[in-house]
């Protein structure tokens, strides 16, 4: 089944423990947590301080997703601060396997994060030092973002691509994963979903009562 | 008597909340919240949304402290989520009128910071538009560090040149404000203390008893 | 029949309303302007307040083709000038989706820009989003360079692409499209042709006898 | 008296050749051509082909102000287009000394622009290499905006600066020069005055006019 | 069979004439020089004076490897230097056929260098211009690095698309190319070696020696 | 009397051992490294191995000048390396306390290096963190230029400068330091003469008798 990973830059982010706390009893399979340097994308979020203080609370993987140019500075920052996963935009280095191969030598999993209309091509050369893709649903940077279409044909291609070399690496979406998007992201091949504003992290703040919702529905498909 | 503004990014980050809710009743003066880049500074910490959250829990005044490249494209977007006052490095920007106008223009008051190598000389055609300087007394994007001693001159003589043109400029100090450092200071004309681990946010998170301790002591000076 | 775009570069940019009102007479498709930052590319040729009042003598469509780093900054600004379509180079943007989309929101047509070595595969996953591709036949940024042999096979192998996709996609090509040239980019599928000294604008500026003399070609082959 | 110095850029740009001629029946000064580069400022305006265009329609020096970044390479550029004289930003090059011999080395005057909150003590080591200062008096990058009142501090102490140092340099005013502002600058000691919406460039286009009025005007003072 | 370049980065950088001197009674087919610009690669190694003073010891053919950004400003240095063959990274130029066309021009031998999970995707459109392509087999920047495997495969399918176009281009590669890695290398379709501390340059430096066992190697294979 | 070091990339860098060994036996004070980024200067030169080779040839202090932007990023490396004193230009970091401590910290003399135009004002709140000050008498990248007059009177300012605040700074002098130029920068305040095609390497290769010539012209004065 699908792994759900909550997007806490769409909690509230005065109080991400909280958040942490009441998503942790419902059994999460990952926290994501999206890292902007107002310049990959023109936004600021969270830095590792944050992930520090968080990590204290949970012992749930923590998915940092580096939204920001020259990833490779930053990973060790990261790494320390208690990254379970690390992904890094294929647009924002120049040295991706270097990168990569920093994030796992840290001992942590490590993905390569796709704009929609970035190409697939890109993996060619790389698939044997990653353990997921995340294919941007939206354009990065902001919650509240309409889902591109485009990209159901490249998570199922994607698909194609990492069964025909029988890999086992994870499809991460990002962006708008709705109740609306969900069924059909899974049945293109998605493994691991980022849940926000879309399924999870409504204005009356029932945490618990949209976790259920979402496990529910996502067992029903 | 000096205004007291603690520096968030010292606070417990995952539950900023309760940091801002215990502090003012206390009664700060304003709360400090840095903004990094991973590029000016080597750090991240948080961003507008954060602010927008913490914005609805207290009246006090914001101060942003915009530790990035090219602060004017910013200015919209903090002052939209909730800032009272923003600060921009003279190093950051090279259109420092057009930012300090720009903050200004949306009806907030408007600091200048300066790194502890720069010079005075910045501010000589420029004292019209800012309401605050910030004379950074560390090197910006960390907290924890050593308190740099020349910059107790910059201090007297930004008070100098002050005094000498008849403004009505603060003079806001930011990085170990201690209660080692604080007597100097103020001695040599400082009005606005940034406070974070060296005087406020202490390990056993007392607080209250930590900010009572901190008024006791200006008072007493 | 293929559309034909004077490039206004090429014209005397002394008295560009002269240019515009001559060549409106003899019906051209589309007038293509290029905006230059001197960084993109090594060259500095027109902007926005250009645009606006050349918008005012002719209702023909105007084509703005940005060689420009970061585009996303300038797209409003160039349709709020009066531009009619308006391309952005892959190689400039990492936000390639959301630049698009932002041309296309303000009722705009899209156009992706390819350096005569960038692959085709840039466009996998962003062939929705997209009103025509510039394939660019010299390298950006000067008039007057030598036609990229190896273009035609690009030219070719992007026709068959958008006929097999059954894509409404016009491919422009821009660069050294003269009366030698002309024939084989048709032949290959190009639908849109930018002309500038190589074909249109001469020293002796008579521009009506070629532009008769250029329609009268395309006519006959 | 001071230098009048149309600048082009408020001219209607489809025709700068009609302004350049209709204008320098009426003695202008110099000609003032503004180069932007969407980055050293938010803007573009023209470019080296424009310039050399309009060179072969008058004998009036060109004076280029080149609001771009590294404008150490376009020095050679524009000095081939048929330029006079050349200003660069000292914000906008770290390399000041150089750029600047480099255009006294092609025979042109060299100019130093600084933006408002720029201050003179960057003249400190390089009077020797300049032949005038281009104080802005608005932001750069556009038409239309308030002076500055604070430039006329500095105009006046960059003419003490000149005097005191028995220098030969002109101070030249850049921005909202208009009958308002032009008794004042003049008083405090500009020496060149780049002219245009403010007080040249109306929208009925009486250029002619316009100009006579302005004479009469300075000439009056 | 396959040409062999010791690379001069790895030898005694104190006396790099000697190394060429015995180097070439052993008779080696090109010298590899790597230059850094501490920024495309975190490192810098020797500039176009070195190559100069170089070239006056030896008539063997020079290869130049520009771990530069925008290597297109540093074409006419080296080639002014003495090299015969340029490589320049397609992840550092967005104008690739302008840069290389340039190598060309100069009468030079035209390389694109690729970092290891770069796609071959970017040779569809500048195969017709280039002599040879460098595969990184490590991540650029550093002597001493592991071989990455998955470049096994890049060579083999780079010389495949090399065989289908019947091509006369050579696949250099470059990093750890040792004893071990070679006979792999050769059989999957290399064609010049780049030699360095895995194969040549040993603590003893017994290059002749070592020249020899490498020449005997090869032949054996 | 004035410290006397060679500059390297003057002499034959094919065989810089032969120049330090050479050199060394005539006492030289100290050896200046030039680092280039292509960057901040546009050239190239060496970098930390050179620097490691060589330094196990002698014991002479190594003076390494970085060219670079960014600094703060190759101080460790370059002390690993095996320099002794490293200036870094104040226009190349907007961090100059941070950077300038970081080479205190790691026990070396720590130089801030000036371009011809820019202002002393930058020391007044950095004085205590420096050892050197490196004033830049021609522009900075390349050999064999000539003096720029107008830094006689920087070099007696500057000297007058540390006078008067007792300090011990020392003031060095870099580009070309001539026979005719030397008894002027002597009798102005400098202390440290970097010496190089001007004084010290001549075609002829004659080390020893350049140095012998170049101590007694000194003393002599």
């Amino acid at each position: 089944m699908a792994k759900i990973g909550p997007s806490l830059m769409c909690a509230d982010m005065g109080n991400l423990e909280d958040a942490i706390l009441r998503l942790d009893q419902k059994s999460v399979d990952f926290f994501h947590l999206d890292v902007m340097d107002g310049r990959f994308v023109p936004n600021f979020t969270l830095g590792p301080d944050i992930v520090k203080t968080l990590r204290s609370h949970t012992k749930t993987p923590f998915d940092i997703h580096l939204m920001i140019e020259e990833p490779e500075k930053y990973i060790d920052v990261f790494a320390d601060s208690g990254a379970d996963m690390i992904s890094v935009h294929v647009e924002a280095t120049t040295h991706l396997q270097r990168t990569l191969q920093l994030i796992r030598n840290r001992g942590l999993k490590a993905g390569i994060a796709l704009n929609p209309a970035t190409p697939l091509s890109n993996l060619d050369y790389i698939w044997d030092t990653i353990d997921y893709v995340v294919l941007m649903t939206v354009n990065p940077g902001f919650a509240g973002q309409k889902f591109i279409p485009l990209v159901y044909d490249k998570i199922e291609q994607l698909s194609q691509y990492i069964a025909e070399k029988q890999l086992t690496i994870d499809i991460q979406v990002d962006g708008n994963i709705s109740f609306e998007t969900i069924p059909k992201v899974l049945e293109k091949g998605a493994d691991m979903l980022v849940c926000g504003t879309s399924s999870l992290f409504k204005k009356d703040n029932f945490l618990e009562e949209a976790m259920d919702d979402l496990n529910s529905f996502i067992s029903s498909l």
